[in-house]
């Protein structure tokens, strides 16, 4: 069977130049970097290195990467940590509506210790407008978090304008850039931002090794606290592999954004394209034109996200309906229903995203299995032929 | 140059089998556990069977098994989260004065929200009296917490007993098995506890690969918050490939631990013996008996212990002077300190741990390059001269 892989959201395969440069850390250069002794100064090295193209990736120094686990610690750790950090200042946050759960429930949390929250509004295309954050920000407001860009819409939020709307206002900024950075430039520089979240499974890096950017100076609590690694900021003994695996995908990143762009970008559209054409009762979710260059949401109308991943999956499609952290959840995005989609119409919620190896066949494939399929489930739902019927009348 | 890798403490290698199971994960089988499709179904199988591998090594339950990716973020997690998560009980905590930083930083944390502690001495074996722990309880100590076994000194703690107490007051018990898990036997189920920490590259697998046994019932706040991985306890895409690698760790360290105690221990007999034979003015530190299979500790008088490290890397030897994780803090540790042991000799701290790699050539060789060194470096040391000035008189 045809196998094509269209769920880069969930995580990318680990590029394979990248393997080769954890391979001896996961073999003879086993030492822990905060070790003395030549075995821990060459994974010290090594980790350093990786540190500098992290951050050439984004354009910060070095000293201004900590490693962390995964995107989801990033987001603990920035929120938590700013929030507690600045709490002298004020008690106030400001996030968007469609925030990561890593976001939102850290948030939560900082409720439940006297922190309180305004959650900002996005358009039907899933766009914060900056203007609702500077009527969001309060003289206690000590901290926004807006993503960079959304995994399960793809839309790109304006982060530059609203870092600046912040910065105006002498409130820390921070973006959860987790399905953006080393997909999309990003510039820690021009978008003048406080902290940034970035996990290397999206851009052809290993699982269980990403990254908090803090730019110099700022305060921040430590969110696993005990040894002295990462300046004392994260504790721990480091993925010596996985660092090294990291820093080698942003090196490739960055290097071959451009190319990987203008071979995704035409596949991408052209599935979308042949999507609504083919198949009746889509929407395409997110911007049309601000959105990843790798990503295709839609809501397909009378069906259930679930329905369609499994018929993919039995043609060898694997897809995604949304976040693959809450995916077996079942539940409607929180995403889609504060764009203003109906319940009914979010359960349809599909998401085809590309990797680098995708090509035209796999687009034609996709598009030649799939209205079969959107035909065989319709048939089977209630919701459809109740449809037919009324239309019938 | 001969090498010999003495700092099983600071991390042992990866196992060649452990990263023959891992590399699958990260090549073609790159899928996402919470993907729906085949790809995210094929690492959501092999997550369970590590976990089933985890769970046996230690008589758990696989559903008692919460990945994570540091031993430091398992102590993080079990202090803070069942802290909070009792905090209607009480305030109160009790730990050890020779703990991990990682309980102890977050002990800090929670002092800083209302907790309060109390810190258990040890003896100058650095034993834990059981009876100062119950002598410690209160009716608002609501956990307690104190390390199975010390990779500072490689004394094991009477962990059963002290967990017997608090079961007895009702109190809930964690132990830091970091430096114990994978290299003595450790039955949950025995010992009766509530929550244990445990790390991979401490018995053979890899870095960023750890987790916190947590008795099934037990209520606990998640730690990173986000997505609904790890049954809602700990948020973030899995590192799959770490996972996998620890599960295998655990395979193997099950069914090789006795043949590994059987070689390693006389080896560190041998060491302890003619280090203690051929270099004057040292002391064994920790416990004779009581102590890992794998750990020879000293101090050494008149000699800092980074002059000792840097003088045995440059004849190939990897040794450390305490914790990996405070070793570049230079500051005297706290564990020896809290043994009675005096500020001027706690700076001569050396630990000598083996790996299964090891051989009886290992040790003869480490026997032969460091009486010379210690006799240079005492030459040099104002401490030394100071001394034999005194004894002349």
């Amino acid at each position: 069977m045809k196998r094509v892989y269209l769920d880069h959201i969930a995580t990318t395969p680990l590029h394979s130049q990248a393997l080769e440069t954890m391979l001896p850390y996961l073999r003879e250069n086993f030492g822990n970097p905060q070790s003395l002794h030549s075995p821990g100064q060459e994974a010290l090295s090594a980790l350093e290195q990786a540190r500098e193209k992290v951050a050439e990736l984004i354009h910060a120094s070095p000293s201004e990467i900590i490693f962390t686990s995964t995107g989801s610690e990033s987001n603990n750790f920035a929120l938590k940590g700013l929030a507690l950090a600045q709490r002298g200042r004020g008690e106030h946050l400001v996030v968007s509506a469609i925030e990561h759960q890593s976001v939102l429930h850290s948030v939560k949390s900082l409720e439940k210790w006297g922190f309180s929250t305004t959650l900002v509004p996005v358009d039907n295309k899933g766009l914060v407008d900056p203007e609702e954050v500077r009527k969001a920000l309060r003289k206690d407001t000590i901290l926004v978090s807006i993503m960079l860009a959304s995994s399960e819409v793809g839309t790109v939020e304006p982060v530059a304008e609203i870092a600046k709307i912040c910065r105006s206002q002498n409130v820390l900024f921070h973006t959860d850039a987790v399905a953006a950075v080393g997909n999309i430039p990003v510039d820690v520089k021009e978008l003048e931002i406080d902290s940034l979240s970035l996990a290397g499974d999206q851009f052809y890096g290993p699982k269980g090794s990403a990254a908090l950017f803090l730019k110099k100076g700022t305060r921040i609590f430590p969110f696993i606290e005990g040894g002295i690694q990462e300046g004392g900021r994260r504790a721990g003994t480091e993925n010596v592999a996985g660092i090294v695996g990291l820093g080698k995908a942003a090196e490739i990143a960055k290097r071959e954004m451009e190319a990987r762009q203008k071979k995704i970008r035409p596949l991408r559209d052209r599935l979308i394209e042949g999507l609504l054409q083919k198949v009746e009762h889509v929407i395409l979710t997110g911007h049309e034109e601000k959105r990843l260059p790798h990503h295709a949401s839609f809501c397909i109308e009378f069906i259930e996200g679930e329905a369609m991943l499994l018929n993919l999956d039995m043609k060898g499609v694997a897809a995604s309906s949304g976040s693959a952290c809450t995916s077996r959840a079942l539940k409607a995005s929180h995403v889609l229903l504060a764009m203003g989609i109906s319940h009914a119409l979010a359960q349809g919620s599909l998401v085809f995203s590309l990797i680098e190896e995708n090509e035209a066949a796999d687009i034609d494939y996709l598009l030649e299995i799939f209205p079969p399929i959107i035909d065989r489930l319709r048939k089977m739902s209630p919701l459809y032929t109740k449809y037919l019927e009324e239309r019938k009348k």
